[in-house]
């Protein structure tokens, strides 16, 4: 099964994102059909063959950063996203990957694949590092305000995710919350935790941010107003600390060495919490697998976008959702509730 | 004017913090009134002599953790915080410190001195390290679920303290939010936005996640559930990255010394994420000074917090924001339309 990919989004596109294509194509022999302007496709492929797992989709419209997402998702019918989308849709691709604006993504999703019957918003599930592995994040910024059976969705999703992709046996959900006890937490909260609770999933109650960073839980569920501020903080902390480091190295000739490696390890931490180099954010809820990658994403993030979006497409994400969401599934109370809207 | 200390409240009282109280003492010649169990506080004092600057106030009474603190507050008039707070408000002392509940102290607040008149809910002003300097972060944590008007009075109250306590000549306060377009926001933030604007406030618009440990912004307006998940998430982060690190130190003698620096760099900065170890936070709006430390504060952190009770009585912190609330003080709009409230 191909991949679709959008060479035109990103702020390094089509440059990095057709390196990345071309990595992934060697590295993981996948098949890639690169989506944008064909012409500066083909400068950016250079001399290089691209071989048999590279093909070209000729879509010569952008969708901006400053454009209106649902708008210019619907009037840009040969954007590289909505093209690469419709790839999926028609069955022609098995996944899409791209860096471009994470609103026209969605808005290309929500139109071209539509939602998973059941699903009422779609969510993107953040992927950061902790002290023992990953914690899945969700929602990372797609859903501002939400309601009580939105974090019931992501909460299954995001088990979902981290069980059937991240391969976690029984991934421990936690609500994000401003204490541990069940008392604690905001009108939203309080009024998501039972309903998480029958979910069926391994429900282990409130966490607390710290909880977020020491792999105590697998999967994170928050509104995405604060998954947003979560995650943008959390990259800000990073780099105050990476200064704050820097700084040391002038101190001492003989700390140099050392200082300069934990600068490096701190580097490669601060990497990792930018979810894009995990390799892409899936958005979840959606009739098909669509991978969003940060608007900064080098060749590397690019391939390990693809990477996560055949692992995606491997592990039948979409379809587990489907199942669990649609039948009684992983859950029989929620379930079955979910599945009487769905049908 | 004596400073009130709860010698009761905290995980390591009384010993570190009569020994937090003596530190100040003599370190700036601060009058302190210890209140608590006055036998116990004896034992702690040991064969020094408190001086002139050491008085007590026996309160054998005490709020525990588990207590819900309105009720214990109102049933316990000889706890250490009851009659902590009553000093204050009999202008037996001109502030009052305390690293015991959060709850019982806010509690004690609203009961024994009230809340200034304008101001619908204290907020709690944390105190966090940039890279340039300090970010002040309301609400840390007091008020779960808030309305646009709480925050245009958290904004107003953090920039006087700022200004006033902080000494920055015109803080610049920034609204917590997803995105720094003024179209970006949750329906909370979205409509508190423009009435921050009219506050006559410094309010520089959105600000992001990452730009709390940036320097470029000195006052932070959210409400307390993000607040108190923020403040979390960022502790958590120092201490995953510390650990990081501190895993590095086995990989090369030669970069070991230079690591255990970057690990005592990291440690400098994962204390100062703590805002107790800046000596605690202000429970700003009610009518008198009240510094919330941490539970695990220890006799630094103490007298770093009777430091800012200090800093707070002699810049009349407390009258700034009457001034401001109740005159047209530092702006024409809101203050205006607060005033109306409050005569």
């Amino acid at each position: 099964m191909k991949i679709a990919v959008d060479a035109m989004g990103g702020d390094f596109a089509p440059g990095e994102i057709v390196k990345g294509a071309l990595m992934a194509a060697r590295e993981y022999k996948q098949a890639v059909i690169l989506v944008g302007d064909e012409e500066r496709i083909r400068v950016e492929l250079g001399g290089i063959d691209p071989g048999e797992l590279i093909s070209i989709v000729h879509a010569p419209e952008v969708v901006d950063m400053g454009e209106h997402p649902a708008v210019a998702v619907r009037r840009k019918k040969n954007s590289s996203i909505v093209r690469a989308t419709q790839l999926v849709k028609d069955g022609e691709a098995g996944a899409l990957v791209s860096a471009g604006s994470t609103g026209a993504a969605m808005a290309a999703a929500l139109l071209g694949l539509g939602r998973i019957k059941g699903i009422d918003r779609p969510a993107i599930a953040g992927v950061l590092p902790s002290e023992k592995g990953y914690t899945v994040l969700l929602d990372a910024g797609a859903n501002v305000d939400c309601k009580p059976q939105n974090l019931l969705q992501f909460s299954v999703m995001g088990y979902l995710y981290a069980k059937r992709v991240l391969g976690v046996a029984n991934p421990r959900v936690g609500l994000l919350s401003n204490g541990e006890e069940e008392t604690k937490g905001s009108e939203l909260t309080l009024a998501a935790y039972p309903l998480l609770q029958q979910a069926g999933i391994n429900f282990i109650g409130n966490i607390e941010g710290r909880d977020i960073f020491r792999g105590t839980v697998d999967v994170v569920v928050c509104d995405g107003f604060i998954g947003n501020v979560v995650l943008k903080s959390a990259e800000g902390i990073a780099g105050a600390l990476y200064n704050t480091l820097k700084e040391e190295i002038n101190r001492s000739w003989l700390a140099k060495i050392g200082i300069v490696m934990a600068v490096k390890a701190l580097m490669r931490f601060k990497k990792r919490i930018d979810y894009a180099e995990y390799g892409g954010a899936p958005l979840l809820g959606v009739n098909g697998v669509s991978i969003i990658c940060h608007g900064s994403s080098t060749a590397k993030a690019v391939k390990n976008g693809i990477r996560v979006a055949m692992e995606s497409v491997d592990n039948r994400l979409v379809d587990s959702i489907l199942d669990s969401i649609s039948q009684t599934g992983i859950n029989e109370g929620v379930g079955s509730k979910l599945a009487k809207r769905s049908v």
